[in-house]
């Protein structure tokens, strides 16, 4: 069987922009062929959209914007997975010797149906995430004996580090005060513990070690993939200060690239909600249980990026069906050492964690050079 | 690589009722389940669902409803050809060795957001899908001098033919007569010209080679896969009275299955307007350009089932993100010789043929036994 990489990529800014979403899908795509002239657009075979716009038929529509006519097109959606659902479908594609080259477009609208959860009735009346957070942060505070300022370094250490990401939404650094203070939206929760929707869109080709050497010099390659899901409404978690999903998700993706926690150099985390950070740490494995938030504050202190350095979803914006194809770039550029004044020193194996509803289902990649 | 068939189905009656789709999705899955009790549903390590709805996260939903937590797991949407398009991302996740056993359930409401095309500005005001089979059917009878009473045998044989089909929507027969005196919708359209919406979810699990034989003694195989995306936009197309998409879909899912058009014993034809169906059958292979409305005519007078014999899109109905699913179900019910008074004689290889949006995309299967 082929191995499959990531050949390239294309980003665009995260903003509160009022664009349709064809458009947005064409611009990440359009960046990517621009800055990729090795691709012949013709070796494109298959087209995936990620997304959890209401409008149809976008794979096609983003084809023939793009001028090509490739076999296999379609949409995938899983909520705020969508962009790792879309990347392991395109492995699986080429993988299994059905396409050679993958374009995986995920583009989101700053109003993103994606939101609000109607379908869980479990949830009565609190139908946005910030509800499912606010009692994950409830239980993981009074679980571990956490403060309020101990989880704040979460979102000032990912909006201190979103500065160096020139796509980023956040424009601003906050202080620890500064999250404490800030607007009160639950008990648990503040404004600047939240990640914000966004718009934005990028988009990554995927390809097979043949085709590979036609594109890049530097090909980064999926070794390990790891998916769970546990349920879909949040309340049939067996707790709210862990996520097992994650956990699961990690050790298959971990033992398919045949290597160990120790072994991952830097990582995408999906930080939603700041109590998502150190939740996640700890699920991987990263961080002993209890004490995400002491790994946290130590990362911020000694300036270490090896998390979320690109800002997490925090600092970038959150633009779901966008979220973990950028999650893919941020970890292929930092395993090319492209990755500028946010580069994590010889870093040569990474690892993305994408997930959606309160970690009700999580995907883990691990990459390397 | 692993052999990757099909090892169960579950369909639901298609009808005009006014369903969650939540609550349709399960009911072809619980259908699926219960006549197939040597399924252990904790194998299922990936759950697809096929629709045009808008909900989210709707296979997380579907899983917990089930009663399992899947590896893999998200929505699939390319609208009228949603359902192969899953069918042939399970057959990849299998054959890639990412999955086992995967559960495809399409369905969908009455009402689909997926009937109106939005997106296509090229349509004008014109985004009704009966505006390009309006334009198809007048080019086509131009082009080949193809009569009325001609085009309306496709209706009068697959409304016949769907009486056979339990789960059909079309409950009556209609002679030429009633086809051409029935409500004119278009110029070139009457009322029984066209597929009708409706309810309905259809389920499918696909498995690997070693997992077959703890499910089934009477394993489908699927062989051959054709996608090909020409467009999005109708207006695209090089003719009106052609589909290049079908035929070049066909070409690759022959090519695959080692097979030629001569040893496809029977076939489900996307039969969205009565025109599709000639054109399909000129496309695939299985009759001469132009003479397809005279394959359908003898197939009707010689009462040959081996065109739609469920009755097509036009008998049982259409519900967008199922209608996939279903064709490959009575092709698999074919094969097994399992279709009663719709069974062909000695049927060993059958192929589907869906498409969406003007045949702008096609999927072709290649069954065998």
């Amino acid at each position: 069987m082929t191995k499959v990489g990531i050949a390239a990529y294309g980003i665009t800014p995260f903003t509160k922009d009022d664009k349709k979403i064809e458009s947005l899908l064409f611009e990440s795509s359009r960046i990517l062929l621009k800055n990729n002239p090795r691709i012949q657009k013709n070796d494109i075979d298959t087209v995936l959209v990620s997304t959890n716009n209401n409008s149809k038929y976008l794979s096609p529509i983003l084809s023939e914007m793009v001028g090509i006519q490739p076999k296999i097109a379609h949409s995938i959606e899983n909520l705020c997975n969508s962009g790792t659902n879309s990347i392991v479908s395109a492995y699986s594609y080429i993988a299994s010797g059905l396409a050679d080259m993958v374009l995986i477009s995920g583009a989101e609208r700053y109003d993103s149906p994606g939101q609000i959860l109607e379908w869980d009735n479990s949830r009565g009346e609190y139908k946005h995430p910030i509800f499912w957070a606010s009692i994950f942060t409830s239980s993981y505070k009074r679980k571990f004996s956490v403060t309020n300022e101990q989880l704040a370094f979460v979102s000032v250490k990912n909006h201190k580090q979103a500065q160096n990401n020139p796509n980023a939404l956040s424009k601003k650094m906050y202080s620890i005060q500064d999250v404490i203070d800030s607007k009160k939206i639950t008990d648990d929760l503040r404004l600047l513990d939240c990640s914000r929707s966004c718009t934005g869109s990028a988009s990554i080709i995927l390809a097979s070690e043949s085709m590979m050497k036609n594109i890049t010099d530097q090909p980064i390659w999926i070794s390990g993939i790891g998916q769970k899901t546990t349920s879909a409404g949040f309340t049939k978690n067996d707790s709210f200060n862990s996520m097992d999903s994650t956990k699961i998700a990690t050790q298959s993706a971990l033992e398919m690239a045949n290597k160990t926690i120790q072994d991952i150099d830097v990582t995408e985390i999906h930080d939603a909600f700041s109590v998502c950070e150190p939740m996640a740490l700890e699920a991987i494995g990263l961080s002993k249980t209890g004490e995400g938030v002491s790994l946290i504050k130590e990362l911020y202190e000694t300036e270490n990026y090896k998390v979320n350095p690109r800002g997490g979803l925090i600092g970038s914006g959150h633009p779901l069906g966008a979220t973990g194809i950028a999650q893919t770039i941020e970890i292929t550029q930092q395993l090319q050492s492209n990755a500028k004044n946010r580069q994590v020193e010889n870093a040569k194996v990474g690892l993305v964690h994408n997930m959606s509803a309160a970690a009700t289902s999580s995907t883990i990649l691990v990459l390397e050079k």
